[in-house]
């Protein structure tokens, strides 16, 4: 199962050398995330944190393939990689048209209310499990 | 009483356009503001919010006057301009060398742990209507 | 005339109070200019620097109304409010639904490639008559 | 040789789960890459870009080991971690006092006017070398 996002580059974005600034790639990575986790997993993310329930990125990384500009039209397209008990990862194609501009992968477990690690929430579990059975 | 905070621009604030995002003046006031906030009223914004007191901007209002570039050192002389029972605002003069580059302000709130409108705290206003009187 | 513009807030626009972060206004207001000049005036930006016309905000002002959360679904109503021969001035309505959050209005002027002051260049200043015109 | 790069995190940097957020990490490892860039390199970004050669950010990769606040206080220990002909890496620790909280390494290649790829430039590679040398 993929998760696609489609957004489109904003000028706020981009920097002095002309191109979309390479930390901009972090947000999309995570807006396209926040979609994996509402229609893949069906889970919200501000109703996980207001159970005390906090998902981190505890790794991530990313392959800058081309430029991208602004006003550019992009599709993220996130899948989940790899699942434990405590720790998941997901991956990222970033496409412009048929191009692929960007990979990327991040890792995250989850954290208590006092930012103590735990294992993936029981509920969460089988919903990761079966992104990954489906790949 | 006026508070001095001194900053460099980042690559990452620039646009295509080759200069400094007005946006990034957003951020440059506010971490002027909290530098006021601690430095001349001794408060610092986060434990406030532990206990309950956000602070949010409700208005703000800059004039660009010079493009600012990567690696400008900015000075930024802040200053309470008014002050009543649940408001007070803030004026910033944004200085690069003598040149004034920007001028804003900001007007704050006080709300409880619910967002809902507040008094500005007791031991909050002394502390504030002392910087109106020394201006 | 008025443009309308639809955005949903990211995660990363929010703030350690729970809700966006004030300069993340500032980024959907340029959204929503960029949209207002491509679809209203014809004209993008990028093309627009590339033949060495800029177009900086040199003044802005934000009425922050109501607080606003990650994955709000926000319109932005966008229209000309004033224009002479060198300058211009848009204001937006930010809506969450039929709820008013916030009100803006920007200024701007156009320089040249050496960053000097020019008036309203010949092809784009008939397109904003023609939306004041409308109002 | 080692760059050390001191900041203090900003309000603006934080998201709602009350922690820095991730994508301010890659914001802060380019303010260190630019005072390495100056102060062991002796070269400065916008002066390079200037003379038509771009350094982009062709991978990037961090881990986060703890959850860093607002206001606090950081170091970035910068340094050359590869050398070749055409692309160089750099490898970052960030540090809150004694605590390693994060990281990162980045790896670049040299574009010229039209982003093709094009070798590290003449001046600049035995200033890398020296780096190198150096560990």
């Amino acid at each position: 199962m993929e998760q696609k996002t489609y957004l489109t580059t904003r000028y706020s974005e981009t920097g002095q050398d002309g191109i979309i600034h390479h930390s901009s790639f972090v947000v999309y990575l995570e807006v396209a995330r926040v979609d994996f986790f509402q229609n893949l997993i069906g889970i919200n993310i501000s109703e996980l944190e207001q159970q005390g329930t906090f998902c981190p990125v505890v790794e991530l990384s990313i392959k800058y393939l081309k430029t991208v500009l602004f006003l550019d039209h992009l599709l993220i397209q996130t899948s989940l990689q790899n699942l434990s008990k405590v720790r998941f990862s997901l991956q990222y194609k970033v496409m412009r048209g048929d191009e692929l501009v960007a990979t990327a992968t991040s890792s995250h477990c989850f954290l208590n209310s006092h930012f103590k690690p735990k294992r993936i929430p029981k509920p969460i579990f089988p919903l990761l499990l079966k992104c990954q059975d489906s790949l």
